[in-house]
């Protein structure tokens, strides 16, 4: 079910108690002044989005956050036989399925990139409970995916990786400037996703500890991961 | 050497002959409306990345394109030893000299991802000599980076792939619109990318055909790729 649209910008309300108006009358001159829902979450604004520096004093802070990466599976061998219109299309379902149920959990789309999503959640909404966050919003997507993988008759299925903890958040490059996160959180995260099977979500003993009865009884397993010199507990989730 | 910066976007005057001041007393106009450098080639305005649609009157458009890769080798192990300040640092130097490469070759920074950069040539300023350019940006990428990396006596090295061919270029989603390419092109690439020694640049025969004496000489090595049935011929740029 998806959450009614915030008309304000809940970023900006609660990283500086500034109301932008981002829907409704109120928000016109907002929009003369460039400031309109960001598209990575449109209960935030670009102001958020684009003048991180700005409204943190800093280009990057550390924050307490997690990651999720979700990827579609069989995507490169699909794209050798599938025409590139009919990609496009099983593209822009998952797009919208991870955006709309990253969106109904307050995270933010960060990153799409061919056939993976990267999402953040803690920023710029703050959340207590982001990891209890994001993975209900990986089942979301997962329920979502097979509702419209059914429903279309398309043959896909969706791998997820979710870890948590400190990690460096802000503008990167300066000629370049991109809002993005860095740091093993982000590597981990990234690298549960590729180990996933299509349809499951892994996740951290770090992501476990903090979504109580979510992930009651799911048994860690040890698992070597590419660029990581010892094994990481990984849980389904 | 950087190119002079552009007074008016080289996409819209060249796909849709329109003038759009970028920069000097013209542009202030331009600027009210909302349309300012894009960040992803400050050449081009935020009409060609925001509007793709309203411009090319599709939302996805196949084209003949060429598609670069790089990323910076060792840094999920990096991550692991360095504080998350150093590793932004190293990124910031990284998407700053593949932004100068890349876009003093006209090309469109089109994607940053962690320790990867994804650029688009051929789109939205037209070069019939595309792959040309490409493979120009990334001998400037590795020549910037190793000078870089002698100056600061950082540790890292860049992989990059380049395949060209045709893509579908466009925007994905709709509730969160992304300007992209997609296809086996991008993928392929991407695997080279992948497959590159640090320092290294991989191109496919597709590339080689079209870049004349730069690659004269190189010698092709059937390799096996994840995701594709059977070996690519790769060549050392």
């Amino acid at each position: 079910m998806a959450q009614p649209q915030s008309l304000i910008c809940k970023g900006c309300w609660q990283n500086m108690h500034v109301p932008i108006a981002l829907r409704g009358p109120l928000s016109v001159p907002f929009r003369i002044a460039g400031l309109r829902p960001s598209r990575m979450n449109p209960n935030t604004c670009t102001l958020c989005e684009l003048m991180f520096k700005r409204v943190m004093k800093a280009t990057k802070i550390t924050i307490d956050a997690t990651i999720l990466f979700a990827d579609l599976r069989s995507y490169t061998e699909l794209s050798q036989s599938m025409s590139a219109a009919s990609m496009g299309g099983m593209l822009d379902v998952f797009y919208d399925e991870c955006a709309g149920a990253i969106w109904d959990h307050d995270g933010l789309l960060n990153k799409t990139i061919g056939d993976a999503v990267m999402a953040v959640f803690n920023f710029p909404i703050r959340q207590a409970d982001h990891a209890r966050q994001a993975l209900l919003a990986a089942h979301e997507i997962q329920r979502r995916v097979r509702a419209r993988k059914a429903e279309a008759g398309l043959d896909f299925g969706v791998g997820i990786g979710i870890h948590c903890g400190e990690l460096s958040f802000g503008e990167f490059g300066r000629s370049h400037r991109d809002l993005t996160a860095i740091g093993t959180v982000v590597n981990t995260a990234a690298r549960l996703q590729g180990a996933a099977a299509p349809g499951e979500i892994l996740a951290t003993e770090a992501v476990r500890e903090r979504v109580g009865e979510l992930m009651q009884g799911s048994v860690g397993q040890p698992t070597s991961l590419k660029g990581f010199d010892s094994p990481i507990m990984l849980y389904r989730a």
